[in-house]
Formats: C-alpha cells, sequence, structure tokens
C-alpha cells in the first residue's frame, strides 16, 4: 500500500483524489492540503476516508508515512514543490507543464538526478492515457502501419479561455497545444527537430489584444524525416474535437470522437450522430485514473512511468520554439532553444 | 445515508457492491451475506469497508439498520427471498428473472401490494440504464420518430454458455433474449400483444439435444399496432454485438456496439475498426452502476424506478410464450398465458 | 454484336434503352415498341439512334435480325409476351414480376423447356446486381462468415403508392417485398422452406381500406437451417433505406444506404451526414446497367444469368406464402403452394 | 447542340470522349486528334460516331463547325493550342495545368481577354466537380458552418509515379498538390496569402535523386485571416485516400472517401470496410463529365464555368511558392512572385 499526500485541491487535485479513491486500491490518502481549501472540500475529504486536511503542503513533505505527492498547485509553484518534495525523498506526480521555464525544470531534472533515492517522477500528460490515443500509439509501434511518414493532431475546445488566462498561461502553445504538441512526439516515437507555427485572432479579439492567438497550426519534421501537422481552435461550438492520424508506410490509423451514445436519429433533416463529449474532464476521465494508476504501479515496481521528466522538458521547449516560430515568422529549430 | 444488505456475493454481487463503492456516495453497504463465502471475498469486502461479511443472508433481513436489499443469488431463489425481504420490511433489488413462474412472480407482487410500508422494489433490466439504449428510448420518447411502427433488437452473445446451462436457466428464451424482450417494450413504450419465435441449433448440437436452440427470432404485434422482431445468437464470434432500432413515422434511431477504442486502421487487408466489446460485464458497467444509483434515488425520493415488479412479470410471461410459440409453431397470443 | 428490341416505352423501358446505348457497347437497340408510343419518346428514340419506332410490338418478335427482346409492358402482359418471344426464338430480358400467378410462369418455363433453341431468360431482380448487395453475396459466397446463421433485409421506401395501386399490384408482397424475398434468397444462398408474415396498415388508412398492409415483417426458415427476417414499410420520411445482414459461424457482413455525397456536418445541432437517395431509380441506376450488361454477356458467352426464370417464380410463391400467412396468421411452408 | 474537336487522343482525351458520348446530348463530338493516333483508339471513335479521326490538330481548328475544343494533348502544348484557339475563335477545355509558367498563362490570359468572341476557357480542375468536395463547397458557402477559420486537405496517391515523371512534371507540388492547393481556394472561398511547404524523400529515393519530394505538408493563411494546411504523400498502401475538413464559426465539415461498396465485415480479426478506390479515374470519374457537362452549358447558356483562366494561373503561382518555400525552408508571400 502506498500512502500518497496531494498538494492542492482545486479541480485537477480532486480529479486525481477520487480516481485514486474508485480505482486505485494499492493507494491510500493520507493527507491533502491547499493554502485555500474550502469547507465543502475539506468536508468531503474528511467524509472519503482522507484522515488530513491541511493548509500547509509542508505538513505532508514532513510526514514520513507519505510516500508518494501528487502536486495539483497553481502551475507557477509546480518547480518549487518539486524541488521541495525530491529533498523530502517523495515520489512526485506533478501537472503539467511543469514550468514555463526551461531552466527551472533543468534544475528539478538535476535535483533529481542527484537524488540518493531513485524517485519516479510522472507528468500529467493524461492524453497518453486515453483509450483512443493509446491504441493509436500501441498499433504504430506495433508496426501497424509500418515507418511513420506524417502525423496530424488536430485540437479544439469548445470555448475559449477568458482573454486574462490566456495572458498569463504562456498562451494558446504553452497551455493548450502543449499536449497536441506531446501527443505528435508520443504517437511517432519521435522527436521533433524544427518546426513552423503560424496562429490567427479569429474568435475573441480580446485573446488577441492580451497578445495571444485563438486559432493555430504548426507544422513540424520530426526526428526520422518524417513530417507533422497540428491544428488548434479555441473554440469548436459542437464540442470538443479531439482526432488525430499516423500515415506511415504500411497504412494509417485515425481515431474519432467521443460521445454519449452512439445513437445514430435519420429524419427529414438528416441523419445525425450525437456530439463529441463537450468537456475535458468528461471526455478524458479514463485516462485521469489510468495516469495515477501507472504512477502507482511504477512506485511499487520500480518501473518508469509512460511520461517523465524529459517529456515535460521537452514539451516547453516545443511551446517556446512556437511562440518564437509565431513571432518571427519563420520556421524554428527545436536545439535553438 | 441509506443502509443496504447484498444477499449473493458471486459475481454479480461483487458488481453491485464496487458500483456501490465507487460511484453512490448516498448508500452504505452494511453487510454482505453468502452460504458460500469465498474468503478472498470476505476479505475484499472487509477492506472495502464492508464491516458485516454472513454466510446466512437471515441476518441481514434481521438487522434492522439495514434499509434496503440487493438480492443477487440463485434465480431459484429469487422469489423466496423477495417475499422474505418484503416481510421484513426491506426495500428491494432483485437480479432478473424474479422467477420461471408466473404464479411465483404474482405471489410477490400481491405481498408487495400487501405490505404496510410502500416499498421498493426494482428488477435488474440493467439495459435500461445502458447509455445506448437510454438515448434511444429518450429519442422516441421525446417524439423525434414520431410514432413508433417498428422495432428491431439484434442479440448476440460472444459465446454460448454450456449445454447443461441452457438446462436449467430456461433456455435462450428466458435466460438471454428476456433482456431484448424487454428492450421492445422499453424502446417502444407499448406492450406486446402477440408473438411467434422460431429457433435452430446451429452452434452446438449439445444445446439441441439438452432441449434448447441457440439461434432464435421472434415476431411480435404491440398495442399500439407496431410490428418489432428480435433476432438472438448465442455465439458471435467477434464480440457481445448488441444493437437495435426503432422505425417511426417521423424517422429512425438505430445505435451501434462499443469498442475500447474508436480507431481505425487502413491498410493494405482494409479498413478496420476495433471489435465490440467481448464481456457483457465490460459492455454494460456504465449501467450497472446507473441502475442501482437510481435505486437509492428512489428510496430517498420515495419515486418509481424505471423497471418494476410488473416489468419483471411481463418479461417473464414473455419468455414462457416464446417457448410456447416455439413448441407448437405458432403465433401465440400472450394473454393465452 | 447482339440486335436487341424493347417491348414497352415506359419508365423502365427507357432506363434499360439508356443503360445499353451508354454503357453496353456489344448490343444495339434495332428497334423499340409501345402501344401508347409517347411522341417525345419516339423522337428521343430516333435522336439516339433507334432506327424502329413501333405501337405493334409483334414487328419486333417477327424481325429476324433481333436476337433478344426486353419486356418491359405492364406486368399482366409479361407472361404472354414471353411466351410469344420464346416461340420466336429470342433471348428473353423480362421485368419482375414475371406473373402474380404461379401457372402461368410454370408454363413460360414449360416453353422455354421445350424451346428448340436455347435461350436465354433473365428476370429484373435488379439489386442481385448492385454493388452492396453483390458485395455482401461475394463475401458470403467466399466464406468470410461461415455458415449462413441468420439473414435480415431490411427495406423501406420513400413513400407508399396511391392505394389504388396497391389494390391491383398483387400488395406489398408482390409489388415491393419480392425483392427483398429474393435477396434472402440470393444472400444466403439458400431457399426458404416456410415463413410467418406480420402486416399492419400504419401509415396510409386508404390502403388499408383496399385491403393491403404498408408495414410488415416475415420471418423465415431456410433450407439449411437458418432463420432470416424482412421488415418492410412503405413510407421512410428520410428516404429509400434499403440495408441488410448476413450472420454466420465466422461472422457478419451488413451493408449501409448510399448517399449523394459522404461529408459530415457538425455543428450545435449535431454531427449530420445525408440521408439516403430518395429515388429507387438513382439508389439502383448502377444495377440496371449491371443486370442488361450481364444479359447482353449471356447471350453472347451462352452462360446461365445470375438471376433466371426459377428465380422468379420462386420469388411468386415467396410472395403468395406471404399473403396467405398474413390472412390466416399463422406460418406457411412454400410447399403447401 | 455543340460541336466539339477534342485535341488529345490519350488516357483523358478518351475520358472525356466518352463522357459526351454517354452523358452530355447537347455535344456532338465532329473530330479527335492526336499526332501518334493509335489505330485501335482511332477504330473506336468511328465505331461511336466521331466522323473525323486526323494527326493534325490544325484542321479541328480550322473546322468552322466546330464550336469548342477540349486540350488534351501534353502539359508542355497547353498554352500554344490555348493561344491558337483563342485566334481560331473556339470554346477552350484547357486540362491542367495550363502551363508550368506563369508568363504563358498570362499570355494566354490576355489573349482571351483580347478575343474579339467571347470565348469560355475551362481549366480541368475536375476535383470542384466531384460529389463530396462540391457538397462541402455547398455547406461553406450556404454558411452552415459560419466564418471559415481553417482548411484541412489530405490528399495521398495510391503509387508513386516513376522518379522521371518527377522530374519533368514540375514536382510534387506542381503534377499531385495543385489539386489540393486549388480546393484549399474552392473549399474556403478565399485567395492565398502565404504558404510554407515542408517536404521529405520517405517512399522512393529514385525521386529524391531526381530533385523533388514524395511526402509533403503545406500550412496557409488565407486572405479573410483563416489558416490552412495541406498533407500529400505519393504512396498510401491502401488506395487514393482523398479526405478533408473545413472548420469554421459554426462547425466543421468533413468528408470520408468513396469505396467500391459500403459492406461491413466483422469477424474475428475486426470490423472491416472497403478499402478507398483505388484509382483517380474511377474515383473521380463522375467529376469528370460532370466538368465537361457545365463547360457545354456554359458555352450555351453563356456562363462562367466554375473554375477559369485566372484558377488556372494562381494554381501555378501557389505550386511555385511551395516550390521556392521547400527550397529556401522560409515562408513565401504569393506576391513575391
Amino acid at each position: 500500500m502506498i500512502n500518497v499526500g496531494i498538494i492542492g485541491a482545486g479541480r485537477i487535485g480532486q480529479v486525481h483524489a477520487k480516481s485514486i479513491l474508485s480505482g486505485v486500491p494499492q493507494a491510500h490518502i493520507l493527507a491533502i492540503a491547499d493554502p485555500y481549501m474550502k469547507p465543502a472540500v475539506a468536508e468531503w475529504a474528511k467524509a472519503s476516508g482522507i484522515e488530513n486536511v491541511y493548509t500547509d503542503y509542508k505538513k505532508i513533505l514532513e510526514d514520513e508515512r507519505i510516500d508518494a505527492v501528487l502536486i495539483c498547485a497553481s502551475t507557477n509553484l509546480h518547480a518549487q514543490l518539486s524541488l521541495e518534495a525530491i529533498a523530502a525523498g517523495k515520489h512526485i506526480f506533478c501537472e503539467k507543464p511543469i514550468d514555463q521555464s526551461v531552466e527551472k525544470i533543468e534544475e528539478v531534472k538535476a535535483a533529481l538526478a542527484a537524488s540518493p533515492k531513485k524517485l519516479i517522477y510522472q507528468v500529467g500528460f493524461n492524453r497518453r492515457y486515453d483509450h483512443n490515443y493509446r491504441a493509436m500509439r500501441d498499433a504504430v509501434a506495433a508496426g501497424k502501419i509500418g515507418e511513420v511518414q506524417y502525423v496530424r493532431v488536430s485540437s479544439r475546445d469548445p470555448e475559449p479561455p477568458p482573454a486574462e488566462y490566456a495572458a498569463v498561461s504562456g498562451g494558446i502553445f504553452m497551455d493548450m497545444m502543449i499536449h497536441d504538441l506531446d501527443m505528435v512526439r508520443y504517437l511517432s516515437g519521435q522527436e521533433v527537430v524544427e518546426l513552423y507555427a503560424q496562429g490567427a485572432c479569429l474568435i475573441d479579439p480580446a485573446i488577441g489584444e492580451a497578445g495571444d492567438v485563438d486559432t493555430a497550426t504548426v507544422t513540424l519534421k520530426l526526428s526520422n524525416g518524417a513530417l507533422a501537422t497540428i491544428d488548434g481552435s479555441r473554440k469548436a461550438v459542437y464540442g470538443y474535437d479531439q482526432r488525430g492520424e499516423v500515415f506511415g508506410s504500411k497504412g494509417c490509423v485515425v481515431n474519432a470522437n467521443d460521445s454519449n451514445s452512439n445513437i445514430v436519429i435519420s429524419t427529414v433533416d438528416g441523419v445525425t450522430a450525437e456530439k463529441p463529449l463537450w468537456f475535458f474532464l468528461e471526455r478524458y476521465m479514463g485516462s485521469y485514473q489510468a495516469e495515477v494508476r501507472e504512477f502507482i504501479d511504477c512506485i511499487i515496481q520500480g518501473k518508469e512511468p509512460r511520461v517523465g521528466i524529459e517529456d515535460g522538458l521537452v514539451s516547453i521547449k516545443l511551446a517556446l520554439a512556437c511562440s518564437k516560430s509565431l513571432r518571427e515568422d519563420r520556421p524554428v529549430r527545436v536545439d535553438e532553444l
């Protein structure tokens, strides 16, 4: 049994807590901490058998019974909390992104390498655990489509965030398309060598005024010579649109969106299926549980998680390269950063 | 908080227990009983916070703290346990079928009517809670396809049961197609007036020797004049095939099978999607949790469940009418029984 | 080069003429005859290079240059024209049904057998030449789904005919579902042993008053023990709905409707594809050309067509058995007729 | 009746001849010319009622009875033949591309503008007449998806051409992806402002040695601010893959590939549909007839074709911009050319 502490009791912290409670029997949540702990959340935690509810996360790090922490605090604290947790000898599941700065992630990476105890460090790129994307990756890895020649990721949110958010989040590449950049690497099994980003503000002018774009494409060259494109949008009125394709020498694999049901209604108006699931938590709920389950398994079995600190580092570099490419309207090599 | 006791700790008893533990927070499992309780199950129950593990179900009925019972024992005990639970004033969730005899179900129905305390009695026709079938029913009930004129249910198991099972289960109509007979009523919102059943033994000769068929169709006339067909098979090599259609004056609604993922691979061999889910527990897992959740909600809110004792009674009559029709090779009116 | 005469210049006669002109280069239409030949049709025929336009079909039968005739006159004349064409030594393509009476078809069959010249006699069951149904049949014949255990044919017209038509056409089984009865035989490669028909009048009361039904199902037992169902409707508001399924020991094969295009539009209202093609001529146009092409090929190569007089005879027996079953509300063995 | 002459009796010349013979009744082919006219083709032409079969195309231009010519000669002759046909006062249907040089097309454009007789000049971008792409365009033009924000065109040939062909054809952008560049303009209704092309040689090294690529992507900025991507490959082992998507403020429209049939077979190996049609002539046959029909209609009604000389000119500029972008690894503005 692995004892776990959760740092941050906001939306994603609660998601992980529920995942563990309902589906990860080898883990026991010993404590949850949040400086702004809401009474309702504290009450729910107690009722769910989480014995310790703190406002100070340090109590978690100091508790010797706790083997592992889930860092679910705000992004700007991820790196610092990671460093402290490493110092305390805890295994770490850290929400993405680790940080918006390459340097800070390098610092965490160095601390991890220097830790006398071998620590599991997993980053919350949940899509790698999604049933559809994992099935695509498995098909590629099994050689079913041969050598990868082209990858496409199409990614559209149902609604744009407030413009203020775009300003602090690091922008569309950092807060949204970072998942898609990671998917290109995951699906292809290749590294990105060079990329070119285009952007436009077509949905909400306030996003443009905040210095960001709401529609973007990225074209990428991969280490095996393959090409890739990503197209992203902040607003698909029909729901959360998450599709992709990998094409190779022996064929291609595509996925489709998930819906509430697979019924199809035919009337005088057409042949109509349900829209994609609307909310990312609903769409990716299975993946959230799967990633936490793997985290606990990795601790128990001492194996590497599907997505480690290097993946967290590379994804940030790619997001920064996209911003640079968009700003300078030119292809940018990843090793420029 | 509703206190619950589970009678029967076999496969389906465990399914319901897990559903409650992970997704029905308003219910608390106070006890589970099974005359042949396996040590591993007892241990799992304890670890999951189920305080009382019995071999004698009477201890559950006698426990005044317990508001409701889930009857998950073998079919031949359902009616007797129902009567005892009614006498003990417990709300009842009873696995299907209530019994293979109309008389015994009538007895339960009478006892229920005579109970001084208004008791919820829900029957385990889980498919009524399935996301696909519920979406079909909702579309029909919302008038999207107009007046119902035809219903089709296609239902195929991945593997036939042992021939011995077919002999005691009441046969294909009683143990398998009873779900499909219920689906015709549920999807259409109509009663069955007359039906005609065909059967053949094409899969396993031992099933025929045991006096049953493994392939069957049923043609039905509904109370509003609409027609219906059911086709059933004990063995679809590609997986658990569960499809249906409702056709009406304004259109039709169909569903499709669920799969592990929705990826599609194109190669020289064709354009290939995943097979349907193989196992009924996997395919209908969501519906098992949904039906137990509704049971608890009905108790709390004093409302009628989606599927009550009358539905349990009618489904048995329909299964018996099918057997009679097959035996006599003629259409049988349901009111003949 | 095969010289052809067309008897009957109505809708279907023109369809066949155009098929030959545009896609059957080995056939030359030497004459077309119709007692009520419309001037516009005569003009079109001349402009298309059909040299002889007659009101009297006997001129075609008497013309020694003509090798083959297409009988496209009204149904009640098919048998008589067949007999005369056999006497004149012409190969015959006869529109379905050959006749509504078994005796008359037997007469044609006998005359054909007695003909000193071996004559090709093909019946216009065009669906056997349809790309989707042929692909299904080919898959079944290639053993891809193993032994056939169940066949389903779903068949819905976009609009009911006038009630007067239903009265003279022989009813829904004779004028519409005869195609579906033929499809059960074609797809399965089996003969029908027994069937049971249900009918209802749910669409147009005038059809009921004319003594017919507009909604029907047929349940069938096949010669290899397999079962089958057909569901038919005179009115699917979303278009001409033509679907089917063959299920067997190694899998199943289904088809889907054809549409004008395969685009899918996603909006706030849903994910919408195009409706099925509306009109049978549009839906089955390819099959009309393919059947005439095979007719000419069979003449040239002296081989048997995919659908001969025996198929025409059996289909009538099946349609009559359906009517009898519906009238008497009981299963009817085909050998009762 | 429009009299037509066909210049060039190779594959595409024959396709157009057959289209007219079988489906464009208002046009009459008076002559066909080819310096290397094959005897079999000459014979077929005669048998099909084409009275004049020449080796010298000038006889067509000199024939005053001929209203219109179809230029189906080799690409390097298109511009010169266009100029001569304009001088002869003929309406022109010219196969794509008009030429590989912007200057030569400008010359044709100027001659056309200077012609005293208003001449129809249509370019053979047949995909604009394809049922799927036309339905997409119609949906976009009808405002069903709102303002266009993103366009995607995926285009894969089933087999690469010989490397020698790539060397003279102008390369992948000029001979293959020119269609896709045109599709971006057609589907969006927008002009291309800037583009960036990536290429790789992953299929046939000989293509790389000939100075071309066999895998490519193009990222584009459109005049309304929308973005677009094209991904192209010379070899999809599963067939001719032709898909696209237009995304906008109110939704998106996608298409799917066409197949020989729409049957789906489920076995232990999966749920398998047919592969896309293999050959472009088969896939786009309907569009070839539709474009020639529109050409004749435009002549008769004096209206503009869906694709005129300006479209021919712009597509060449885009293909040249792609080559330049690939060569210089930088985004290229179209007005640079």
